[in-house]
């Protein structure tokens, strides 16, 4: 094991134009993890309440995820995210945010992980995300993920993780939030100054546009006709994409492309179902079919 | 000279966030031409005003731009359009039209224009893209564009025009204006069930979707960090996209990619200036080299 993900597991509330759902699983970390498990055995840090259902705990396990970094408080609650997409599936309203096993959360690294040679903190407090980094030896690639909140409440320790990172994962909303710059090449030229390699700018049905100082990337994004629930396409992407990287153990131009490729490949699995679930049956090979396809839709 | 385009050749008074340019030259037909150029020799059909510049018809002259379609109305004035830019790139707002010449303009296809191979019949009123189709010999292949205000207000016209070409190049609102569809890839998918074989759906700075029925390509925007004036970016596109077509004489799904990528090129030119002040020191070497560099960015 030598992809290390950092983030939440929780129960999400969606509701889109046209259905809700209640309390069903979701969290960064989940997200990314499952994504990651198709390349590599990712091991995850997070915290859950007695209230998390075993079945999806022995999912996560048949995956061969790494639980050793997961917490269970003993009569907790797990962490609960509501929210709401308009017909935009680019926008959403957060409703409702139970903090619950995450209001006490001081994450611990297991001994195990400390040698990690990927360390991802997806998006959840930046003083986690600083507390984890201190904890590990030296990464060969540490990468982020936020939201805006963090951006505007915690923008100082949010900074700090962002110096100490490789990469970091921000969807152009946080991009313009961040720099207050229109134009997203522009801005993410700012970005890059303070600290990250490359930044993956996220931007939903529009692709993703990957850059550093020396270095641009663009992709489409899936052409998904079915879009059933955008939860957790970021973290997917981010879970397809670093463990790629962690499987193939190099981390250059070449890598980077091919990794934003199949990022983009997993998050379009992660929204044809609410929740997790399209994970439930989704097999290897769906994913070096839609690899191939999209190669065909982007080369000229 | 088989590529013939017909549209608007105009003034321009255009407001970006930074700057105010008055009665500058523009026009679907002019910026389409002047692309189209780089890869052919286009004949325009168009009307102007006495008041038009005589520097400026020099120039399409110079650029091999067959004008015996333009029309110049003795004592009359050119259709002249203010259009203002907010913050986002990708939005205009109308200030104000004035169709001067374009109010009466009866347009002809001059003799040897009618076995085009291609026509293009850039935005303008449909009633007026009917007549010319009308006027041709069944060209190889034929193409339209248009502004939502036509969707709207000419909407029968539009459709019957729509049924008649085989690309139809439309702006992402646009789709959705059409369709009222969000998903993108749905509603281009109604609008190949009205006629055409190919839509070209243009993004602005996300870059461009082209869609057949059992046809995906997907290409970034050239990573622009110069945008001075997005007047002009899609139909300075699809000068390029049908230049290159005309250049090379076939119309598979080979071609019509690196079609999207050529017009992505000569748009990502455009924008570097107001109107068509680009094409005056464009080579044709600069847009060789973008095109690799493009390649490069996203090729993986």
């Amino acid at each position: 094991m030598s992809l290390v993900i950092v983030g939440s597991v929780a129960f999400d509330t969606i509701e889109t134009p046209r259905e809700r759902k209640e309390k069903i699983v979701g969290g960064s970390c989940t997200y990314c993890s499952l994504a990651a498990s198709y390349f590599t055995r990712p091991g995850i840090v997070a915290v859950i309440g007695e209230d998390f259902p075993e079945a999806t705990i022995d999912f996560l396990r048949k995956r061969k995820i790494d639980l050793k970094g997961l917490k269970v408080v003993p009569g907790g609650k797990t962490f609960h995210w509501q929210g709401r997409y308009g017909d935009d599936p680019n926008q959403r309203e957060t409703v409702r945010t139970d903090l619950n096993v995450f209001q006490d959360f001081r994450p611990e690294i297991p001994p195990s992980y400390r040698k990690a040679d990927i360390l991802f903190l997806a998006n959840i407090d930046p003083d986690i995300q600083e507390a984890i980094l201190k904890q590990v030896d030296k990464p060969r690639l540490t990468a982020m993920d936020t939201i805006g909140l963090w951006i505007n409440s915690k923008r100082e320790a949010f900074l700090r993780v962002l110096r100490g990172v490789d990469i970091f994962f921000a969807n152009d909303e946080e991009v313009r939030m961040l720099t207050g710059e229109r134009n997203l090449v522009i801005g993410v030229h700012r970005i890059l100054e303070l600290g990250p390699k490359y930044v993956v700018a996220k931007k939903g049905e529009h692709g993703v546009l990957v850059l550093g100082r020396e270095f641009v990337f663009g992709m489409m994004a899936y052409a998904n006709a079915r879009v059933v629930d955008p939860t957790g396409a970021g973290d997917t992407f981010a879970g397809g994409f670093l463990g790629y990287l962690d499987k193939i153990g190099r981390f250059g131009p070449r890598e980077i492309r091919r990794a934003a490729a199949e990022g983009t490949v997993m998050a379009s699995f992660a929204i044809e179902d609410f929740g997790i679930d399209r994970f439930l049956t989704l097999k290897p090979r769906e994913i070096e079919e839609r690899l191939k396809i999209l190669k065909s839709w982007t080369a000229f």
